[in-house]
Formats: structure tokens, sequence, C-alpha cells
């Protein structure tokens, strides 16, 4: 299983709208890959390590699949409209990062 | 629910044991933190968003606790054992954040 990691920088005066993520932009995510997304999961950054330092990332999600084939052709197709979304509810831009899961 | 993620900065000429890190430190801390840790689970950076790019993370663990309080009372008695482990797997020093569970 490989997992695509979504991660929105953090930073003064970043807009980051957790509910339109949650309820709106992931669920679409979903319907658009189907089956090739197994799952995924949402986070709210809420600190950093030290008492009152930031979380790196406002936002993050983690994408499920299979292999990164199937990634790639379950989020491909519609990776225009996704990326599309972006702005209603961000104005950062994320890091990506594909892992392999070595314990789930 | 809260995550406490652990991501170590990738680049050229990084060291990251893997399997120490998955096969000794991640059940040491396990051991350690007992209870208080709920469960964790483990990646392996293989990739960037764009062909060829490498993971901005050679290597993430993220720590699943009923709460930031939680995570303290189970990690702090133990944070200096398991902080001196690190050099026995990387020469890189973690990024942390806490989040939220918006969606596990």
């Amino acid at each position: 299983m490989i997992k695509v990691s979504v991660m929105y920088p953090n930073g003064p005066g970043v807009r980051f709208d957790h509910d339109y993520y949650r309820d709106k932009h992931m669920p679409m995510l979903k319907s658009r890959m189907g089956e090739s997304l197994r799952f995924y999961t949402v986070d709210k950054g809420l600190a950093g390590a030290a008492p009152g330092e930031p979380a790196p990332y406002v936002g993050m999600c983690h994408l499920f699949c299979d292999s990164v084939e199937a990634f790639q052709a379950g989020f491909g197709p519609h990776a225009q409209e996704i990326m599309a979304d972006i702005p209603n509810y961000t104005d950062q831009s994320p890091v990506i990062q594909i892992s392999e899961v070595v314990k789930g």
C-alpha cells in the first residue's frame, strides 16, 4: 500500500477553510477516484513541537492506494478538476509526498 | 483523537536506517508510551509530486493518542531515552506537528 500525503504549509495569515476541505473537497476527490482510493484521512494542524510554536502544516490529507499506478490511474483523469478546487479553501500550494506504508 | 507527526527531512546524502526505525526505535517508543499511545503508523518516503522528484521526507511516523495531554503524559517521562536513540538511525532532526484527527 502507498500513501500520498498532501500537506499545506502554515504561516501568518494563511487561509484554510477546514470545513470546506472536510465536507466538500475531500468527498469530491473520493467520488472522482472511486475504488482506486481505498481510504483517506484528514488532519487539522494544532501545534508544533515547542510550546507556542505553530503547526508546520495548517492541514493535511493522506490518500491510501494499492500502488502508485493505482493512484495515478484514479487521480490523473480528474487532476484538473481537483486542483481547480484548491483556491476554494486555501491560498497555499501543498507539499506532496508519496510514501510506502511500512506500518499502517 | 490527536496525531503527532514526526517527519524527517530528505536531501542528498541523508542517512536513515528504515529497518532500525521500524524494528527497534518504534517498538521501543511504543513499549515506553504504553496505552497512552493508541497506535502508530510508519512511512518510507518514495517520491515527490513531479516525476523524478525526491520525497520531501525520507521517513515519518504518526502517533495516535486520545489527547495532547495523553501524549505528553506518555512521552514526557521517556523523552530523553527516545530522543537519544535518534542518532542510531538518522542524521536528521525531525519536523514535528500535532494535529487534530478530523477524519481518521
